[in-house]
């Protein structure tokens, strides 16, 4: 392994980067070691390369899991600035390493890496070694939330799991360290000790009150403008962090509350380094770095004239990147179809059939039959009016004469043409067409410069941005090449091939056949071709073993896979069925979200020890699936490791440890949160029984009383703390393997139901009450704290909450008394009980973000504006609300109905806001009163009615409202008829339907 | 740089040696990596090599000393066990950086190593380049105070120095770090955001908060049996320490508790590991490391028997080490000598002059005209008694058989003869001479294994352990090999010459003229011939430049430098005369103590701006003396910094800042204890002026307030805070250069003296006050904290304080109202004024101990302890006490002095304690009653008188005593006769001087 190390070092000095040591307080991540983190910032150049072992104290596991280790072993490489070519410089690097790259697979698989503490953020790749990730590449956009120019390139390499991979050993312990030495004869002991001291032995308080110290001599060190020794204790602030993180004593809140504080922190210190750097006068210079690095394969310079086109020719146009993300080479070949269809069309060049193309690694346009040139066309251009052409003698005037110089005609060449009723002289040009090359020039550059993604990234170029680097552009119409210059980029006729191919760089003869050419060099550029050969590879692997890949369920995958290769090169691989113990939502999430492999099932559907992967282009396959089988046990180990530990634990004891897992400190720990839970569950509960016949039969009330005993207790299991995401489902497991009922494991996890906004909602109702008490417990609690969410951010998810209890609630009418007021006005008491101060505007302003999440919904539906604000005042209950809305809608054309909104619009309108809806009969007299008054009698009392019937009750007061109108002055002069008049409109009001704001239905009806 | 660190990694990979990285945690040095401190320990072979970045904050200098840096680089190699000849690897390694080590003057320079946080120690040297350290080398014998076996050769590398030398730039901050880079470039910044974090900026009770913190999880996790996470947690202290320190926050008492702390953590540490590692199996296994490090040079074995000599011969024997301290050559040199006489003398082997030599790496004995052998020898064997020889019938009994038997002669070879006036029987036997080889082959192991140093370290041997490595032994008798064979040593007949020799290892063709062949290979065996040659060339060397060397007052430096090199090399070099302005004893403390240099005077006796320095063997002068005088360039730079800095600042300004210098937090700042100081010596002032006329003058008194006022303030001083020995100097250097008067200056300097045992005493009164009451203060503080010395322990010096008062007191007669008692007690109240408790017994106890020190003192002057002990009753006055004793001394032959004592002593045996001194003189009625009493009445009170006074006086009661005891019986059987008469008795001792016990002197004087 030392020999490795030196390799590299070896390599990377001889590619001018400097040697940097370790840094000397415990870090996260080579990254955080100031080499990195903070001479990424300004504008000085930077060449570094340093072995960092770095402390992650959540990845500890006593020594025990092969792959884990709380302290490994990273090689940090930064190269500011990006030198053009830093893939190919990296792939030589593992060649250096002894790693031969024809045999394996290597691929760049997208990674977006950011540090909230830090305040940067990057994009780049996992550099995937036959699926195992061996190398974080990152070009780093931002550091302590300033912007880097230039932009540095990160390379970081896992040095264990590359001598695991080397070695071919599967377990780090085993790795030849040096001659006759083991690592785990040098490290096992510290990993085991240090995961004792991490997991369990380091003392919560002390490691809290060493967070505050750090924290405020870091505050200190910024206010005395000291940015070396304050990055230092931002990096103590960290490693404590990660510390209490890994002993379980970090809760959400204090989560949100330290990675705003270590964020505050870099970002202070990044500026006050900045400007240090410069009052310092920049040390190292501003210009490039004194030593080179490989040679850049930049393609060749065309500064010749365009070549005049003897006839059509088809045009090639590929722009080439470093590997995009899969969901970018689709947006991306759509929006470059788009781009260049428009332009073309907005040209006079006549072209055939236009084709776009993708890979990862580039956007190929096909124009066929691009005729040599644009037509030239005529053009009227318009001079002044005739009055002010010529004089009364009928001679030019100067206005003529200046406008006949400018258009480069004699006076005698213009005629007189009519502009909106006016004469005005004119003149017919001809536009010469021009030709192909001139055409394609500026339009393909513009194609180039308009490239956007969804998160766009900066490099070494000078202007471009997008979603990972361009490198190269090729341009041939027929055999000719198209010069195409953008920014830094000038197109050529090469294109690169697979990295690894004897000639990576290869000249490209001709426009015409380009695919064929692309695949005679192993690259299919057309996705749908690549879809089907994985599919088709897919089902025949899977067949070898009995088994089936399902193409359908997994359609999302394989579009991935899709953008992932430029060659799809498929494998079965196997894993040991002894995992298959392993809950298969575990098996899946592993193989789909970290692996990108395809599950096989067998004819039960059931799981079969087998996956499907997909190696880019030729690779020495039985290499290659070593390593995949490799990775995936590596995985399971892992996972397999927290299962067999957490089976160990009664949910009951899992349970009582959430007293350690503080929530958020003025709220107390999980444990007081789940209690919480469990009891506005069951007020709920009560108030849904009261409501109605058999509405919770006993078993739900059995099922409901011990599932809020053990509410959220998987929050403890080791499974859960490290894949947060399986909370409730591994509730469930756990659940059903102590013996729990059905019931009681089902009402577990569906408590976290929905977890995001497509997510299934609650079937039972002992899990829906539990998951609307979770969330009303969340969002009053944290409104309660002054936690609203912004714009921005929304740390404690209140939107995702409010979203769920607005779902629920529509998907079960039978929880009608169940109103956002009433579930925050439960969870409040519990608060409340608990020393938590709530007050009536917090519980208020929870309500009116609730109902504007219910509101957005609507309206993401499709549901006019006029018509969710109309149904807003009963929006408490969204779904009778929804119902409703539902009844409004379908009553939108109903004339009748329409009349009645127009009619108690028209009250609305008069009747001052405050009205008592009250009269004196004896007031009123006249026969449109009295008739009215009548009417008002007899259509009684609909204000908690529904619409729909109040649609066809209230029909009959429209007539004598109308008629009211028609004969009645409302304002009377005597404040005594006035009264009564508009008492008795006010009672109409008053009468109908309360959860209709009739008013806001005006437009809509209106249309 | 990066590049000599990559290649002294490759040349230590090459050699077996592992690499670690630097640990990350901040340390003081490489040692401190668990990859030294704790590998160290225990039976696992260990090859490592690491470079560690080791934070110094007290060498913090913000990047503007050429020099000290706050971090600099090590770079830290482990060989366990000792290879056996790690020096000359390590000189290997040298080369491999490019140092032509022929060119240079490499030299093993005497460095014990100790590091009381870590509780480890270590014998071994400084490496030299041209007087420059480059490294540390280090025989590792402790850690965590436990004895390694095996010893670990621990070799550290100042990289910034090695390289500074190299590239030939004078400040760290030109060293090229990497092509193109600077070092200033890359750590600049660093080096001073960093200084002032350490110097200025640290917060103080943060730190101290961490200290707790640290301390409390390092013991923790003992309890828990985690060395390793408890390990970083003591490195964590340390290095809190170290930055309190450097922010002078740490008292002496402070320092020593948490010294005490640390070393007990260690010790824990240290322990808990051992076990651990015996629980886990010992990983690494207990044989020899695997990889081989460079061949051993072993002498020849030579396994046949001794040849037998032909006639007398010269015998050399050599013990080689490696290089000894100078102080121990001397010392072995005696040793060896009475040795191997001795041992000689108890052989029959005739042999000639014995001669014994020494040099740094060599004791050798020559011998001159040994015998072949020793004569045959006859001896008589006593056997039975004769009686018991024989039977009745005499014939021989079987005891006389036995005897016969066991001496291997016949019945009949037997004779008889007498002891103790018993017949025996006795057989002559003849020892046969044995050969010289025979004979010394025993007695020259005898004298190896006999070696012994004051501090003795052990290595690679299985047995022997001696003041450094011995590493080969050269015995020739005339030309052939004497074997003899110590625990692991065999002799041979090769010896080694400079290690930069192109033959290290030459064969000795004989013992004659050895000298004259060590001298033709460079080297001179005898010490006085070197330091003649060393005279010599200093005085010529001197002379060039118009100067002289102090051969007189430089004894001890010379005498020490001779047994630093095995051949003297003198040379003369210059540095900048600006450094002239320093005061001279900074620039003479530097040249000796710190580079063993020479000064040269001018004809005024001033300093030339030059210096002698000794290199050993031949080199490049111009190459060594450049690096010479480049070294103390960079001391001297150092000690400017500090001058230039301290000059700057007034000494009421350091005054004012010892508030912040803790001296015990019980007891309070640094500033509340010179307040006390300043307030105790006015106060004995006071006492003094009272006692008599013009004792304290004007100016005295006025010099007292003003020094009184500024009392330590150079404490605060960078220069004292760095270099603590010049305390005192420092405050007179500033004072004077502040305008302070030179009496004010004078006793500045002088409180602080004695600073030793052998020092001076203040000339002045006021000095001398402030002396004696800076030590009354300490040692009344200190009792009063129960901080008692104990036999090993005394981090307070209050025994070099007691001394320090005991010798001030008997220096200056004039103080005798400044009585041990009078002291304390006012030092007592000033610390009570403060609220600090300070109980009776605790004066009482520091009375007793000051006494002891005086008491031990007079012992050591050869005062025999009658007398000491007589005179102990007045030693709180030792100044009279000792005039005293002087007095008791002279008269100790005078007949009537001893008369008289005579009669004290007798009155002293009838008197029963407590006997009142008065008596009614007209119960006396017997003549010899009242002529005592009459003369008892004449002689009057001397009970404060001197005793020489009362010598005289006291005679005329000698005969009234003697004949009151010859005529009258005491003992009356009327009680109020007997009361008289004793009361009697009693008033002559109490009339006597009180300061001398006179029953103490009977043995005395009785002798």
């Amino acid at each position: 392994m030392q020999d490795a190390l030196l390799a590299l070092t070896k390599y990377w000095t001889d590619r001018g980067c400097m040697i940097a040591q370790p840094f000397n307080t415990e870090v996260g991540a080579g990254t955080m070691n100031p080499a990195t983190i903070l001479r990424v910032l300004g504008p000085e150049p930077w060449r570094v390369a340093y072995v960092e072992p770095s402390v992650r104290p959540d990845d500890a596991r006593y020594g025990e899991n092969p792959n884990r280790l709380q302290t490994h072993t990273q090689f940090q490489v930064i190269l500011k600035p990006d030198p053009g070519n830093p893939q190919e410089i990296y792939l030589s690097s593992l060649e250096a390493l002894g790693i031969d790259v024809h045999a394996h697979d290597i691929r760049f698989v997208e990674d977006n890496w950011a540090s909230p503490a830090l305040g940067a953020w990057g994009l780049g790749w996992e550099v995937w070694l036959d699926g195992l990730e061996i190398t974080q590449f990152t070009y780093f956009q931002q550091a302590g939330g300033i912007s880097l120019d230039p932009v540095s390139v990160e390379i970081t390499y896992g040095i264990e799991r590359i001598l695991m991979a080397l070695q071919g050993v599967t377990h780090f312990k085993d790795i030849a360290y040096a001659p006759g030495v083991s690592y785990g004869e040098v490290f096992g002991q510290s990993e085991y000790e240090m995961s004792r001291y991490y997991l369990d032995d380091a003392d919560v308080d002390a490691n809290r009150a060493l967070f505050d110290t750090y924290a405020t001599e870091a505050q200190r060190l910024i206010e005395l403008r000291l940015p070396v020794p304050a990055h230092t204790y931002v990096l103590k602030c960290s490693h404590v962090f990660n510390v209490l993180d890994a002993r379980g004593a970090i809760s959400t809140t204090e989560r949100a509350q330290a990675f705003a504080k270590m964020r505050g922190l870099a970002r202070e210190v990044a500026a006050l380094w900045m400007a240090r750097r410069e009052e310092l006068g920049h040390p190292l210079g501003t210009g490039a770095p004194s030593a080179p690095a490989e040679p850049l394969l930049l393609p060749e310079v065309s500064d010749a004239p365009p070549p005049a086109p003897e006839g059509s020719a088809p045009l090639l146009f590929e722009i080439g990147t470093e590997e995009m993300p899969p969901a970018e080479v689709t947006k991306t070949v759509e929006a470059v179809r788009a781009s260049v269809t428009e332009k073309l069309a907005a040209t006079r060049l006549d072209h055939g059939e236009i084709a776009v193309y993708g890979t990862p690694r580039r956007i190929v346009v096909t124009v066929a039959d691009v005729e040599p040139r644009e037509p030239d066309a005529r053009r009227t251009v318009k001079g002044p009016r005739v009055s002010a052409a010529y004089d009364d003698e009928g001679r030019p005037t100067k206005a003529l004469q200046g406008f006949a110089r400018g258009q480069g005609v004699e006076i005698d060449q213009v005629s007189t043409a009519e502009f909106g009723g006016n004469e005005h002289v004119v003149v017919t040009v001809t536009d010469t067409g021009r030709t192909a090359p001139d055409v394609l020039s500026t339009l393909l550059s513009e194609v180039v410069s308009g490239l956007r993604s969804d998160k766009n990234m900066r490099w070494s170029d000078p202007s471009l941005s997008f979603t990972r680097p361009i490198r190269w552009l090729t341009a041939l119409l027929g055999e000719a090449v198209v010069p195409v210059r953008v920014s830094g980029l000038t197109s050529g006729r090469t294109t690169r091939v697979h990295r690894t191919a004897d000639e990576p760089v290869v000249n490209v003869p001709s426009a015409a056949g380009y695919l064929d050419f692309l695949a005679g060099h192993g690259i299919i550029a057309d996705a749908v071709q690549r879809r089907t050969e994985i599919v088709d590879d897919a089902r025949a692997l899977a067949e070898r073993v009995g088994g089936e890949v399902d193409i359908e369920g997994e359609a999302g995958l394989i579009d991935e896979i899709t953008n992932l290769v430029e060659q799809p090169n498929s494998l079965l691989g196997n894993f040991d069925p002894k995992y298959l113990e392993l809950p298969e939502q575990i098996l899946t999430t592993v193989m789909r979200k970290h692996q990108r492999y395809l599950p096989v099932r067998g004819s039960t559907g059931a799981l079969v020890p087998n996956f499907v992967a997909v190696a880019n282009g030729a690779c020495d396959a039985a290499v290659v699936r070593a390593g995949n089988e490799g990775v995936l046990r590596a995985r399971y180990e892992d996972a397999a490791f927290f299962w067999r530990a957490d089976l160990q634990v009664a949910p009951e004891t899992f349970r009582s440890r959430l007293t350690q897992l503080t929530f958020e400190e003025r709220i107390g720990s999980m444990a007081e949160r789940a209690d919480r839970i469990g009891a506005v569950a069951t007020v709920l509960s009560g108030d849904v029984a009261l409501s109605g016949d058999g509405a919770v039969s006993d078993d739900d009330a059995t099922t409901l009383t011990r599932a809020a005993a053990l509410a959220k207790f998987d929050l403890a299991s080791q499974m859960v703390v490290e894949l947060s995401s399986l909370a409730g489902v591994m509730a469930r497991e756990y659940a059903r393997r102590a013996g729990e009922s059905e019931g009681v494991a089902q009402a577990l996890f569906e408590m976290e139901l929905p977890r995001h906004t497509a997510d299934a909602l609650p079937q039972t109702l002992p899990g829906a009450l539990l998951a609307l008490a979770d969330r009303f417990d969340l969002v009053t609690a944290m409104f309660a704290l002054g936690a609203k969410p912004t714009g921005s951010s929304d740390p404690f998810g209140l939107r995702r909450a409010s979203l769920g209890i607005v779902r629920i609630l529509r998907d079960r009418p039978e929880l009608a008394v169940v109103t956002v007021e009433r579930g925050l006005s439960v969870a409040a008491e519990r608060l409340r009980a608990q020393g938590v101060e709530v007050s009536d505007d917090a519980v208020a302003s929870a309500r009116e973000f609730i109902v504007a999440r219910f509101s957005q919904q609507l309206r993401d539906e499709g549901v006019p504006v006029d018509f969710v604000e109309a149904v807003l005042p009963g929006a408490s209950a969204p779904g009778r609300a929804a119902d409703e809305l539902r009844v409004l809608r379908e009553r939108a054309d109903d004339g009748k109905f329409r009349e009645l909104v127009t009619a108690l619009q028209r009250i609305a309108r008069i009747v001052p806001d405050g009205t008592a809806a009250e009269f004196d009969p004896a007031r009123l007299s006249e026969p449109a009163e009295t008739r009215l008054a009548e009417a008002v009698h007899a259509l009684g009392d609909w204000s908690k009615g529904s619409v729909s019937a109040f649609a066809d009750a209230g029909a009959m007061i429209v007539d004598p409202v109308n008629a009211f109108f028609d004969e009645i002055l409302v304002m009377a002069e005597d404040p005594e008829v006035r009264a009564a008049r508009l008492g008795l409109l006010a009672t109409i009001l008053a009468r109908s339907p309360q959860t209709i704001d009739w008013a806001a239905l005006d437009t809509a009806l209106g249309q």
